[in-house]
C-alpha cells in the first residue's frame, strides 16, 4: 500500500476545467473527480442508486456494444442523442426503474466516460454530479487525498455546468478545510457564487443546454440540476464504476 | 485580399483559457487577442507607447539572444526572472525610457511569447492588457471580424489576472454589439464581475501573483492592474509586434 499523503499534502482541491488540460497536473496521488453533469455523472448516480451494480465506461460506441453478449445492458450517446441499437442513451430518468437492481451496464458517452479514460493516472477515480455532491463529499474528506476536480466540458473546451459544479465541490471542501491550490479554482469558485442565486439562469448561457432544449430535454436538465437526490459515491474499480458506500470496505483502497 | 466576413459571423468573442486549448478552436478568419497581464502583454503596450519599433518575439531564450547582433536589445524572462547576459526581463518599468525610441526588441517569456506561437494560424494576432483595453476594443470593432481572446496562463494552466481580463474584454465587446459564442466566455465574465469592485484584491488570489510578490515585484503588478495608460494596438506584423495605430493602414490588412 502506498503511504499517506501528510494531512497538509493531503488538504488540497484543484480544478482541471477540460480533460486536454489534465496532462500538465499531477494526478498520481490524488482522487481525480470526473464531472459531467448534464448529464452522464448525473445518470450514473442516478443508476446505483437504483441498483445497478456496476457501471463500465468504454471510450467507443463499438466497444460498448461488444459487452451486450457478456449480459450487460448497454448505453450509447453521441451529441446528446441515443446511438441507433443500444438499451439507453444518457438520460438519468432511463435509469430510474426498480427492475435494473443487479444489472451490469457498458456505457460510451460524447464527453464523460472520454475523461474518465483521460483520468487513468490518478490514484482513484470517482465521479461526481449536483445529485450526489453531499455523498461525495464526505467520503472525500474521509480520504483524506489530494482532490482534482475534472470537468469533462464540450469536445475539449471547458463549458459551463461542468465549471459551476467544480465551483460548488470548491466551496464544499473549503468548508472542509481544504486548501484551493490553484487559479482554475478561484475561477469556478467565482462562478458558482455569481450563479448561486439562479443555477437555472445561468445554465441557460450554456451552449450544451441550448443543445438539450432543441432535443427536448428540458426534463433532465432540470433533474441534473437538482442537489443531493442521490447519495452513492461511484468509484472506478476493477474497470467499472461501483457505489463505494456499498463495498466491503468503503474506503475502496 | 479574403472575402470579409458577414457582420453576422464578425461580431463574435470566444474565450481561450489556456494555449493548451486553442486547437479546438478555428482561428483562420479570427483576430486572437494574446493575454499576458502580468506581464508580458502589459510591458509590449508601455514598450511600443515609448516608441520601440518592434517587438519580436521568440520562443527560445537562445533565439533571443542571436538578435543581439542584428542590433536588436533582447529580453529574457524564465519564471518571473531576468535571464542573465539579457538586457530587460518583463517588467514594464524597464520600457519607459525615452532612450527607446526607434528601438527594436527581441523578448522571449514563460507564457506569452509561447502563446503567440501557439496562435500562429490566426489571421491577424494582437495583444492586449488592462493597459490598452481601449485603444484594443475600438480597433477591434473596426476590424468587425470575430475575436478569440487567448489568456495565456501559467505553464498551460488557466490563470486568474489573464482571465479576469479576458472577462473585461467580453464585457466591453458585447457592449458593442458582439456576440459571445462559447462557455468559457460566460465563465470570464463571471469572473469579471465577481472582481471588478476589487480587482486587486481578486489577483491576491492568483498563484502568479504570489510567486511576483516574492520576487519583490509588487510595483509591477499594480501598474498592469491600471487601465488604459498606454492607447496602442500591438499587432503582429511581418514577424514581429508592432503598434497598428502607427501603420500606414492602420487595420494592418
Amino acid at each position: 500500500m502506498e503511504p499517506t499523503p501528510t494531512a497538509a499534502e493531503g488538504r488540497t482541491v484543484r480544478v482541471c476545467l477540460s480533460p486536454s488540460l489534465l496532462p500538465h497536473l499531477k494526478i498520481d496521488q490524488a482522487v481525480v473527480v470526473v464531472i459531467d453533469v448534464l448529464r452522464f455523472t448525473t445518470s450514473v448516480a442516478v443508476a446505483l442508486d437504483h441498483g445497478v451494480a456496476a457501471i463500465r465506461p468504454t471510450e467507443t460506441i463499438e466497444e460498448a456494444g461488444s459487452f451486450a453478449a457478456q449480459g450487460y445492458l448497454t448505453a450509447a450517446e453521441r451529441n446528446g442523442q441515443t446511438v441507433a441499437g443500444f438499451n439507453f442513451g444518457n438520460s438519468p430518468y432511463s435509469y430510474m426503474s426498480p427492475e435494473l437492481a443487479g444489472a451490469r451496464l457498458a456505457v460510451t458517452t460524447t464527453n464523460g466516460t472520454q475523461a474518465l479514460h483521460a483520468a487513468r493516472a490518478a490514484y482513484q477515480i470517482v465521479t461526481g454530479a449536483f445529485a450526489n455532491q453531499a455523498a461525495l463529499t464526505r467520503w472525500l474528506v474521509a480520504q483524506g487525498r489530494p482532490v482534482v476536480l475534472l470537468c469533462s466540458g464540450w469536445k475539449h473546451n471547458p463549458n459551463l455546468e461542468d465549471t459551476l459544479f467544480a465551483g460548488a465541490m470548491v466551496l464544499a471542501l473549503e468548508a472542509e478545510g481544504y486548501r484551493a491550490k490553484d487559479d482554475a479554482s478561484t475561477i469556478a469558485r467565482a462562478l458558482y457564487q455569481a450563479a448561486s442565486q439562479s443555477k437555472r439562469f445561468y445554465i441557460t448561457h450554456s451552449s450544451h443546454y441550448q443543445r438539450l432544449i432543441e432535443l427536448g430535454l428540458q426534463r433532465d436538465v432540470k433533474y441534473c440540476l437538482r442537489a443531493d437526490t442521490h447519495p452513492v459515491v461511484p468509484l472506478l474499480h476493477e474497470g467499472a464504476l461501483v457505489d463505494a458506500l456499498r463495498l466491503p470496505n468503503p474506503t475502496g483502497a
